[in-house]
């Protein structure tokens, strides 16, 4: 979905009070985020700080959406859609926004994978995946809201507290 | 110290280009992490982003002074003395600017106590602190610049990688 209304517009529209975070000239900016999960969404990109890129990030500012919301903004890297759709395990309601010469180019929500390899840990001890093996976990997406996941060797389900699974 | 500059006017001059994350009107800056090191600094100070806190963080924006730098920003809330110091196990440039209706009434250096209680984990894994006892991680400032640290209990040093062993 293209949307071509300047960012800026928009984001003040949503954030009454002003920008906390300048508009960025080219990226990705992960919004409506669910308050409290940017530290979250970060790990699940891979984000850690020490990658280099230039990161932005608000914490718990007013949402008429949410109530409360964080916004992740991430400058020069266009992330893959790949990348982005894990975000709904942990922020259903997160919107994308691609960057390029300060106008947005593509804006879409997040839409879970059938699968996810290598993201969120099996809570079963004894799962093959949370040996020493060389095996990447795997887990499919049964139900997309509310998140159910099942992992793919030894069908253990996980609901709740997904982002303590996080690897 | 006491600083009568305005805030704005202080970090235009630290980041050409202007600025990414607003000036606050009330609550704690922190300049000057190290590039890279501002969701350490999240960990040291206990944010977790679920603590409802109000918080924005730019991480790798130019700095003159460290080449790359991280800023952190809490809204309306003046963090204590002995929180912030600890911050110089892994910022040692790291300043705090106190700010209260729109100016900053505080700004100062970080400066590492002599003695870490809680805060980071002694490597040593037979160490008396990293048993199931109800025994707190204690440190014993050695050598500030560069970090050198020596666990009360057991005398085991720790100096490089000290981010790894926050708790």
């Amino acid at each position: 979905m293209t949307d071509k209304n300047n960012e800026k517009i928009d984001k003040n529209k949503e954030e009454p009070g002003g920008l906390r975070v300048k508009p960025i000239n080219n990226g990705t900016v992960i919004d409506h985020i669910a308050g409290g999960q940017a530290l979250n969404v970060l790990k699940i990109l891979g984000i850690s700080g020490t990658t280099g890129a230039t990161v932005s990030v608000v914490m718990n500012v007013e949402s008429k959406k949410l109530g409360k919301k964080d916004i992740v903004k991430v400058e020069d890297r266009e992330l893959r859609e790949e990348e982005l759709n894990r975000i709904a395990l942990i922020a259903p309601a997160a919107s994308i926004n691609i960057i390029r010469n300060c106008r947005v180019i593509e804006k879409r929500p997040v839409d879970l994978p059938d699968e996810i390899v290598g993201v969120v840990r099996c809570q079963n001890p004894n799962c093959i995946s949370n040996t020493h093996e060389p095996i990447k976990s795997r887990m499919l997406v049964k139900v997309k809201n509310p998140v159910l996941l099942r992992c793919l060797y030894c069908e253990q389900p996980l609901a709740n507290g997904i982002a303590e699974y996080l690897i």
